[in-house]
C-alpha cells in the first residue's frame, strides 16, 4: 500500500490498467470518444450508495459489476451499443487497498466482457457512505434510439428474461437478518405481511438452497441485455429497463407515452426458483412484480413486428415474453391474474424519497 | 411541497424545466447527444461533497454553479465546446424544497449562460453528506483536443486570469471560523504558521472588505474560461485546468509530458486583492500557489505561436500571462522568486486521500 496515496496514485495503481484507449491512460483530466459515423451518443448515469442500493459488505466484485451493469442495462434498453464509461468513486476514509484491488479488477473484467472501456473519472473522499456513480456512453445510428415515450395503442408489451428474482433474493437476504435500507417497497411488503412471510422465506432458503442462491445471485449480478440491442432498434417502438419494479416502471412508460395497457399476470415470466417461492407464498408475487432490481428490458413492439422480434431475440439467446398489450386510455395498466381478476399493488415501485 | 415525492416528481418539478432538447424532457432514462460532424466527444466528471469541497451552508446557487463550472473548466482546458451535462444528485433525507428550487434554478441559469444544457441524470437518497457529481460532455474537431501530455521543451507556460484568489478566499473563511475540510494543503499551511497568520487574515478581512469579498467570491464562483476554447485549440500544445493548486498541477502536467520547466514567480498573475494580502503576509504566497480551486487554464504554447496566443486570448477578454518555459529534463518545475532564489513548497497540491 502507498502511504497517503494521492488521487493520481490511486488512478495509476488501480484504474489506469483497466482503461480503454479513449481514456488516454487516465493521465488527462478528460476522456475522448470518437463516435461511429452517423451515430448519436446515448448517455446515462446511475449511482449506487452503500446501505441504500447495496450491502456494504457485499463482495467488492459484486459492487463493481452492479455499478457498471445497471448503466449498461439502460443503454441496452435504448438500443445503444456501449462505447465507454466514466467512474465517480466516493471513498470513505477507511478504504482498504485489497478492497479497491478487487473492485477495480472486477470492473475491468466487466468492461472487457461488455466491450465498454473505462474512459475516465473522478475519485473523491467522503465522510459518508461509499458511493459509486457511473456515466455510460453508447451509440445509436442517428434517429434510432428506443424512446420511453414511444409506446402506441395496440403495441404488444414484452419483457426479457424473468421478473422478480432480484426482489425475492433481496427479501431473502433481508429475512435472513441482513440490514439494508434498499427497496422500501420490498421492506414494507414484507413487514406488512408480518412474521409469516419472513418464516416462509427462511423456510424456502433452508429447503431450496439452489433456488435461494439463484435469487440472491440475481440481486447481486444484473445481466444487462445487450444482446437485444440490434433487435430492439429494429422492432421496438418504446423501451426502458426494469429497475424500480415492473408495475411501477411500466406505469411510467405508459404515462409518458400517453397510453395504458392490459397485462396478463400469468404470462409474466418467473424463474423456476421464483415460481416455487411464490407458489409456496402467493403474497410474494407482489414483491416480485414491484420490488425492482430486475434489470430486464421492458419494450413495446408493433403487432406487425412481434414475430420478428421474438424470433431474433430468442436466437440472440435472450428469452422474451409477451405479457400484454397497450391500448388507448389513461391511468395505470390493468394487471389481471389467471382468474381474470384485477390485481392491486400497495406499492407500485421503489421510491427514493 | 409534494409529500413523499418520487424521483419522477423531483425531476418533473425541479429539473425538467431546465433540460435541453437532448434531455428529452427528462422523461427517458438516457439522454441523446448528436455530435457535430467531424467532432470527437470530450467527457469529464467531477464530484463535490458537502464538508469536503464546499460548505454545507453555502448558498444553493453557489453550490450549483460550482458543481457545473468545475466541469466546464475541464472542458475549456481541453479546447472542447460544451454540449450538455448529466447530473448525479445524492440528497440527504432532510433536503428542503426551497433549497432544491434555488439549486435547480441557478443550475439552469448557468446551463443557459454557458450553452451547456442539462441532458439527464440520477437522483438518489443518501444518509451521508449531500453530494453532486456532474458529467460534462463537449466536442472538439477530430484530433484537436488539447492534451495534458502535450508540453514540449522550449514551449512557453501560460496561465489565464489570476492565481490563488480562491485559496486565499477559503483561508479567509476558515480563519473566520467556518468549518470545512477542503484543501488539507491550505489548512496545514495556515496551521503551520500558527495564530499569526489567522490574525493577519482576520485583520485583512476587517480592513479590506472589498478585497475579502472578492477573494471569497472567487472561491465560491469559478469562472470557466470557455472564451479560450478556440485559441487553445489553435495554439496550445498542452493544457489542463488548475484545480488542485498551480504548483501541483503544473508538476503533474510536466511529468506526464516528460519535461520540466522554469517558472518566474514574479510573473504569476495575482489579483489586486491577493497582491495586497500576500504583501501583508508574504508567507501566504505559498497558499496562493498551492491551495487550489483556481479553475484557471494552464497551457503550454510553442514559441512561434505565443504572439498569436496572447493577442487572441486578450481580445477574447481573458488575460493570459507567460509565467515560464518548459525544458528537457525530469523532476518538478523550478519556481524562482524575484531574487532568483528557488522556492520550496511544503505541500505541492491538494490531496484527497
Amino acid at each position: 500500500m502507498i502511504d497517503h496515496p494521492s488521487e493520481d496514485d490511486l488512478i495509476a495503481r488501480y484504474f489506469a490498467p483497466i482503461a480503454g484507449p479513449g481514456g488516454l491512460g487516465l493521465r488527462d483530466d478528460a476522456a475522448l470518444l470518437d463516435p461511429p459515423a452517423g451515430c448519436e451518443i446515448v448517455a446515462t448515469v446511475d449511482g449506487i450508495v452503500a446501505g441504500v442500493h447495496f450491502f456494504v459488505d457485499d463482495p467488492p466484485e459484486s459492487i463493481a459489476r452492479k455499478a457498471l451493469r445497471v448503466n449498461l442495462s439502460d443503454l441496452a434498453a435504448k438500443g445503444a451499443t456501449p462505447q465507454g464509461f466514466l467512474l465517480m468513486l466516493a471513498l470513505t476514509p477507511d478504504w482498504r487497498p485489497e478492497w479497491l484491488e478487487r473492485f477495480s479488477r472486477a470492473l475491468g473484467e466487466d468492461a472487457t466482457l461488455y466491450g465498454c472501456p473505462l474512459l475516465g473519472g473522478d475519485t473523491v473522499s467522503t465522510p459518508g457512505p461509499l458511493s459509486i456513480s457511473i456515466t455510460a456512453l453508447g451509440s445509436v445510428p442517428r434517429g434510432q434510439m428506443v424512446a420511453r415515450t414511444g409506446v402506441r395503442a395496440d403495441d404488444a408489451i414484452y419483457v426479457s428474461g424473468t421478473i422478480g428474482d432480484a426482489a425475492l433474493g433481496l427479501a431473502m437476504r433481508r429475512a435472513a437478518g441482513s440490514v439494508c435500507a434498499r427497496s422500501e417497497a420490498t421492506k414494507q411488503s414484507i413487514s406488512e405481511s408480518g412474521e409469516d412471510r419472513v418464516d416462509g422465506l427462511l423456510c424456502f432458503a433452508r429447503n431450496d438452497g439452489e433456488g435461494c442462491d439463484f435469487l440472491v445471485d440475481r440481486y447481486l449480478h444484473p445481466q444487462p441485455r445487450l444482446a437485444l440491442v440490434p433487435v430492439l432498434r429494429e422492432n421496438a417502438s418504446g423501451g426502458m429497463d426494469v429497475s424500480d419494479g415492473l408495475v411501477g416502471d411500466l406505469t411510467k412508460m405508459l404515462r409518458v407515452s400517453g397510453v395504458t395497457a392490459d397485462i396478463d399476470v400469468a404470462r409474466i415470466p418467473l424463474s423456476p426458483a421464483a415460481a416455487r417461492l411464490t407458489a409456496a407464498d402467493p403474497s410474494l408475487l407482489s414483491v416480485a412484480l414491484t420490488g425492482g432490481d430486475d434489470y430486464e428490458i421492458l419494450a413495446s413492439v408493433p403487432q406487425a413486428r412481434c414475430a420478428a422480434f421474438e424470433a431474433v431475440a430468442w436466437s440472440a439467446g435472450v428469452p422474451v415474453a409477451r405479457i400484454g398489450q397497450a391500448r388507448a386510455g389513461e391511468g395505470p395498466p390493468l394487471f389481471r391474474n389467471a382468474q381474470g381478476e384485477a390485481m392491486r399493488f400497495a406499492h407500485g415501485s421503489y421510491s427514493h424519497f
